[in-house]
């Protein structure tokens, strides 16, 4: 059995030796440890994975761990690796990245379950049903937002869903279902943030006239395109691309960053602290 | 003998087929020819380099290229292989960009003429020591800033230099120099611009937590760090990265994106237009 | 209507004027013009594209432009914007660049038909038919393959391809193919070629300790992985990586590289020669 | 005081435990530690920095460490923040790495002391005049070989040296250097290997048609351009430049590449095993 456990605390000495003490007691073996220290911040943060021979009752470790924890003000949390997480993915008309994280779930590369696809249009549901994956339809209009995320609540609850992918989700999702997943929506944005914010960044970096473009994936804050940055990539356009080309080479780039946000998510190698995430490698 | 013609013109027929045939008519060979027509603003682009086997005469060149010339409504420019171009260097105190310039110049790799260094500070005076090159120490303080750009641009004209590269030039270049010399001066701007434009773009990179960083090069215009780019790269970063880390890496993105775009510059490879650059391979 | 001709023949003056010449006589409109010169071979290379306002009789243009075409000893080849071009895809089990493929096809972003997949292994047979694409299973062995090659042709003959992607088909392709789609098979090899050519290129790459990773789309010549190549790619390894994500992260690279290598196919943009592409912008 | 630890070792459980515990005790607080599994070799790597507010005796702390390292069969080094590390700089004709590594070494970014420049030819003389540091001319033939390397190794002995750094030195070391300075010399190579070794790697590349070329920093070993690679980084090219353009983009790369290496050396931040190595981040 295997346990991975993210640690932050005020930076302090002897929170490693303590932690690896408490492991090694218990019969555990640290298979990899990874530790940061913002220096401004005072903050230490570790990344731990141990294995143990024998199964482990997950509530005594905890109720255990608490006190090493409570000693040094540590936030954290543990992960087996017997409860596959539940991921719902929000789409609006755009297949790219919907498709490559199919494909990924499909061919087992992204250790997930997907209970359902959801979206403000019908166009994509035949992806739906190629997959065999429900997929909802909620249009969603000014008037009916309010009410359309209550149902996207819903479904959330119901199926248990631990986190949310915006694939390349056009509408913008309101606090109230922020809330309920802190640090657990992933939205891509299709340029190189903070550059270009907000709507038709291709538009705009062409009109600027750079000579790279670039998307970005991140944890959804209330502050548009402003949440804690957890993967970005770029490509080098030149004059001779039209916005046009600016769409279909971000297309790629777009696809590509989600992914690795999703499966840098997904093996619990994120932690975020003041709008930044600490990535483990 | 070896010429290089820049071009730009409304988008219309005939245009390359006249062109190369005044070429052929005059006994010219074309060896390189690329152009490119940006189809938002109805424009055509052209680079076109040629080789005689006599010397020619550049002025009645210049005449009868005219008409054809003002057939097509061109802004057009011809440079020749004999005429190397005169770049002054302004640099505060960091010595990166302008060590790795003057190496170059020292290897034959840049084929320019470096009539002098100008900084606002005494600092670097050493290095123009160490390459032979004149050292212009000339302060800059709020009440004397006029003062000083009457001074540099004396310089300037003196040694009638063609164009100035602010090799991490850390004061704002105003009007009176920037419109004699007219994308004549390539600025390196240590962010991924627009990312990030203005002062201390390190820390301000750092602060939003992004996992690239970059530079760009780009003619000044009055628009502080708004003018056409040029060239940009990137470099990743982490978490583990402090200021002090996004700085030294910084240093190895912008002095090799610098010389590039000096490079793009020196043989002719840039066009402006519309606040962007064409940048021909 | 559109005309894309593609040109290569000595290096000799007059070439671009008597070209342009032609097809402003017949009327039509240069929208793109790229050429490059292999001062080596001493050949010079050409991308044209034309417009006409009326329809053209394609076999007249051909008839005509030959005559320029033997002045010059031309090689050359025209393509309309009226053809579609069918693409066969050869698969065997992993599916990743043929998902990526297909979501591309789906969406509208290559402009060609897929008449079927071809596989030595029947696996992938299910996405076939989540595209509803014919999936034709042709096992291979030793003993076979002769027999099995000779079944390819016959699919290919009677579809008309006009070329061939290996998506990760695992198979060495044999002179009876590769002798009726020169220059017309791209394959996609998971190393950066010329390093780790052959097989498993991963475990290869991990054993030697590189710190970065490629792929590697070429067109399919006798020698293996040995042919003109189209489009490289690369991503950063480290220590911390196994094989398996060596794999991982090259199925990015993969996939992403060969749909850069088709469309450039696609859309007539590579030129062999000497075993090498020229590829236009 | 700062101490840096670099230990390998067989993988067992407790390590980290009883290396923290260690340095808990005797009142240091680690404020890094890095560490890795090679799972085929089963061996563990871990690099470890701590501060102590007192000044250490070294040899009374190393005395001690020895204990636990022969209880864990630990290959280890410890180095402090006091010594300054001696870099000797090989170099031949060309003199673009060379005056980088001088001008971040005049610009203090590195770390270290240089006792001298060694070339075969007294071509780069003049950089040696330019930044005050002694330059040893010892010409190399086949027949003088021999002899020169005993110079050389004279040199490096007087002046204590602590590693070499080949800056484009054109000549194979041989078994008597290597010998010395195991894993304590630095080479560029100018391709991406394992690509392109041995001589003229550019026109290598340029003959095989790559859209990628590289630069390749490595440990020398007896097998040429074999060693433990340290970084690599790598630019795209296209069918439009010459051999001459590869080997002008190279050297941007080949002067990155081989101070990133040379910096991480100086950081103990490289180990090597089995010919690999591990980079610390």
């Amino acid at each position: 059995m295997k346990l991975i456990i993210l640690i932050h605390c005020p930076d302090q000495p002897g929170i490693i030796h303590s932690t690896t003490g408490f492991i090694a007691n218990i019969g555990g073996n640290v298979v990899y440890l990874d530790q940061h220290v913002d220096k401004q911040a005072e903050v230490f943060f570790m990344r731990l994975e141990c294995e143990f021979q024998k199964e482990l009752d997950l509530s005594i470790f905890k109720d255990n761990f608490a006190q090493i924890a409570s000693q040094y003000t540590m936030q954290w949390n543990v992960y087996t690796d017997t409860e596959k997480p539940k991921m719902a993915l929000f789409v609006s008309k755009y297949n790219h990245c919907l498709y490559d994280l199919l494909s990924r779930y499909q061919s087992g590369e992204l250790w997930v379950d997907i209970p359902f696809i959801l979206s403000n249009h019908s166009v994509l549901e035949y992806i739906g049903k190629q997959f065999q994956i429900p997929y909802y339809h909620i249009p969603v209009t000014k008037e009916t937002k309010e009410e359309a995320e209550i149902e996207q609540l819903r479904y959330l609850m119901e199926h248990k869903v631990d986190f949310i992918v915006l694939a390349r989700y056009m509408q913008i999702v309101s606090a109230k279902i922020i809330d309920q997943f802190p640090n657990r929506i992933i939205n891509i944005h299709h340029s190189f943030l903070p550059a270009f914010a907000g709507a038709k960044p291709y538009h705009a970096a062409f009109n600027r006239g750079v000579k790279i473009i670039g998307a970005t994936s991140h944890y959804v804050t209330e502050e548009l395109d402003a949440g804690p940055i957890i993967e970005q990539d770029v490509a080098t356009v030149s004059h001779t691309h039209s916005v046009k080309d600016f769409i279909a080479k971000g297309r790629d780039l777009e696809k590509i960053v989600l992914a690795r946000a999703v499966k840098l998510h997904l093996t619990r190698k994120t932690m975020v602290y003041n709008n930044k995430t600490v990535v483990f490698s």
